[in-house]
């Protein structure tokens, strides 16, 4: 039995479309700046997002913490909701590599308010200096959750009024644009950097990008070189990234539909807690009557693969993809019935 | 009219006999370790805790800071109360100079249970690796308050059970030693290491120790140096040291019936919210009517110095101190009613 | 006029089998350790090299900086010839993201020995801490030097009894196999880790690897995450690393009978200086009569891309590879004496 | 038999009046900025040293370190003589603390020349970024040298040319402006930044300063915070520097004088080699027939303490101050034949 795999958007394997497109990739040195579909893609996501410039880079961490490294200094404090990824998945990046200390907001939803963003900048010399606020849209750990728009811009005003620049972790931008019908631009171009990533919901294997001012991506080439995420004839990865712009990005509304037909289904299962209306885009986040390691073993055995969200001992997360069909999710609703009658 | 300073308790001044022990210290250049009175006051303060050994550091900071370049590595996590003193007072250190991150728990008047020590320990290699719990007492930001020694005790375990080192942030412990009639040890050698203070409520002008196995202190012999705490003939200071030890210990009663009489009588001010049977040490922590800038300003105005703890917009923070008697008590009540009025 | 490309090895285009290879790739999540392909390249290298494990990484900087987080705490000194390429060019990883020192010592061809290595370990408390010896085989800004194994082996003896961890910076490593018949391993299995490129003369597009011990390797996975270097379906890049570690090994003899004829024809020229019997590998370093910059540009106009290796006003560097033919010898030969009559 | 110490100008002891001078130093409490002492000495070195502003820490170390972690961001290269104390005395922090890379010039008597400076700017990305230049005057490792003002002026335009800040480590810049006749503020007026200390030829206690720009020097606060370098009643030690600035400063002409005598005495001795000439202020470098850990030994063992540079394998260093008189010089040089004949 074939497992059905939610665990994550990142699990997506390239089709043969976007394999041919890698295949034929024109490309050169890139480190150089010789490659010619690097520069394409970092034309197009620029101007796709609004923002003056990018850099491809091999992660989504490695495209926040490029941001974080030029942002800020030792000594500097993050603002940003407490359950961002920056804080959590990303190895200790943050403090481990920039010596930035972070300054954890409790959030709603994974949003929070721009009271609660003024409130939190300090004016004192004996604390960390406050000097970023750090946005996430969709909001991963809260599963998938959208930014309004407006509260983004109030959020975003009430950083800048407080002197502290704005980073988007836009890993899942995309979901967001689609969901509500707005471009990814309407976020992006009022940050100071933006992070996406073409390797989840796009499904491009591999690679994101950090954009911001020419004068930042310059220093952010620095810092990639420094990182060891300057690579050579990454033309190859490139193709794939520029394919699923062109190909993926509309397509990340059948997603949409299928994870929230995916919690409606949940929602009617025994034991199984799921808000419906609460799932924005393509991640649902269950409460699970068994210890979340026990059920996801479970579920496994059943040939269900599903995540965590680290945030409560029952949180179950269940991603949908590209490679997630309507009828795997029929599927996976009776097989999920079944490992919990089991 | 002089002011009643009850800013903190870091702001007593030396009293002739002190000034005499320090004037007549024997000394020696600290750095080769040929201080006699430095070597003295760390045989001291190591027997007083009930550790193996001791270091003389400038200040509190660099003691728990010391402390947190030595248990941890870049990318590590440190789990401690939300509002401890190493997150929010020492100009960001923990990241900034160690690349070590804060794990915050949220705690009840600064003490959190085993359980959330057990939770917040991470075991995936995606986030930063839980390395130190640090535990403050008493502590500061919720008003003095006292660890009690079976929770210290549980705590404490929880945190070795899951492989972490354990720190104590003992800036004012003689005051929760005073307070419970237990001897500082009682806590201090349940630690891998502990931080003192001779510079606050023991009215010394200046200095901490930080203290450990032996090993630990000859690689916190190396942190000093690098972070700049290494000094000469610094028997000067230590013998200030020395004589608080001797005799400033015991008199930290006063100061917390001094806290106790304050509290007492700021309760039956209107407009002032305290809880007196929460005044466990030298601190007194108050709601007062104005927002804190703008009290603080008029209490200062009519002749009283107080502090904030940065926790709420109308907390206000008293502390007693050697340098505050027993008629500045009422004399201070006196005038905090007649701001209060005006 | 196609330009003739000395500048580096780094600049080879895949051919059509190898991208065939990676078209055609086995791929899954590599965060979730599910790729083949990369997981059969880390076993194939290891197995070369004759060392336990290895991960596969975008760069060689990220492999060398992965070893130096490693190895070494904040404060602490790598022991390494003066020109090597980590205190170079990794754009200050070396301090930057680990807070580690260069000890820098002055070399022959790139060379060091015993007697330095052991004169330059410290043992006060005072300086930073002696912790790792880091050779480069070959050594690229001395022009592709190989270290005679004996020698290796008394260096690597002189660090080990001082304590010292020893790391392998061998991007070009399979160049000094093949020019002197030893295996990789000969050198790479006396080390505590060691960094391979792919994507330099075995003309991969990208990635590297850095290999040690199994327990060196699951912490080196925590360090690529947190570099942002921690990939997906990544396994159409390492496909083309497999590919040319089966087809492009032996044929770096060409590439090094190709740059001795360089070195040959080159020193027949009116004011180039080069030793032909210095050329050791597929690098050239030889001494123009115009400032690089200068001559550089000269050689350009003349359709010669050439560059230089930093350690002389007049010293340019030429690097054979995959994509310079015999043909290209002469006629760069040709060109480049063009270049010095214009 | 009480030895003489000649290890370092550090050991001196404060004098009787030093020590009244301290015992009734006017205090308060220094984090905030309430200590008349300390203010009083911040001002007067300021005013001395012809800069705007100055900050009291408590060493050395601590006065560089804090410069190098203003001026450079992680990544950073800073420009030295490479025998400076920032590389090789201060525990490893310009790394550790700042991840900060040195980039040593081999010096001349511890000089370099403008040409130096400006072919050691880097340009590319590839390398750290070139952002400071640190100069030593007098300097330590080669004995006390002094920096010639026009070579001193025309190195920092060249550092200045390039946009590097130029930093001043001036430990012993005292000893240069007395041997040379010319201000101090001659040198420290032409940097951005300059350390002094009053612990060593001035023979306080404890303390140094580093001076700065007003904004400097409020940024510096923050960090000598972060490092643990704040400190209370900390006036009555700066009443000793104080008291050094004010009587200790025309006196190490004394010391100078002394230091030639015993340079023309060992010049004197069998198997000892010494340039008398090359002694400009108060240390004497020698070459001594023993190896230095077995020389120093026996030197100690008849009575005559010494120390080393760390710069060869024979080479003692002595150094005379404010607690070595003319009769020890004769009786040191008495002890020093005896050591050598024994």
């Amino acid at each position: 039995m074939k497992p059905i795999d939610f665990r994550s958007d990142t699990v997506t394997k390239p089709t043969a479309a976007m394999r041919r497109a890698m295949a034929e990739a024109d490309v050169g040195d890139d480190i150089y700046g010789e490659d010619p579909t690097v520069r394409r893609l970092e034309e197009r996501i620029a101007e796709v997002l609004g923002l003056p410039a990018a850099l491809y880079v091999p992660s989504g961490t490695q495209a926040n913490q490029i941001a974080m490294g030029l942002h800020c200094r030792q000594g500097d404090e993050v603002i940003a909701e407490a359950n961002s990824h920056i804080f959590h998945y990303e190895s200790g990046a943050l403090s481990g590599l920039w010596g930035v200390q972070p300054a954890p907001l409790p959030g709603s939803h994974g949003l929070v308010s721009a009271e609660q963003v003024t409130a939190a900048v300090r004016t004192d010399f004996v604390g960390p200096r406050s000097r970023l606020l750090s946005l996430e849209n969709t909001h991963n750990r809260s599963g998938g959750r959208v930014w309004p728009l407006a509260l983004f811009r109030s959020v975003v005003e009430a950083g800048r009024k407080a002197g502290l620049a704005v980073h988007l972790d836009g890993a899942r931008l995309f979901n967001a644009a689609v969901a509500t019908g707005m471009p990814a631009s309407a976020w992006a171009s009022l940050t100071d950097s933006t992070a996406v990533c073409f390797s989840k919901g796009l499904g491009a294997p591999v690679g994101s990008a950090i954009l911001g001012s020419r004068e930042f991506i310059e220093e952010a080439r620095r810092l990639r070189k420094r990182l060891g995420g300057a690579m050579r004839q990454v033309g190859i990865l490139a193709a794939g990234a520029l394919y699923a712009l062109e190909h993926n990005v509309e397509r990340l509304a059948e997603d949409h539909v299928h994870a929230r037909r995916l919690a409606a289904g949940l929602a009617e299962l025994p034991g199984v807690t799921v808000v419906p209306g609460q799932v924005e885009t393509n991640m649902v986040v269950a409460e699970f009557p068994l210890p979340v390691r026990e059920m996801l073993g479970k579920l496994a055995s059943h040939g269900v693969l599903a995540g965590s969200t680290g945030t409560g001992p029952h949180t179950v997360r269940l991603v949908t993809h590209l490679d997630v069909s309507s009828a795997d999710i029929d599927e996976g609703l009776t097989r999920i019935r079944r490992a919990l009658a089991g």
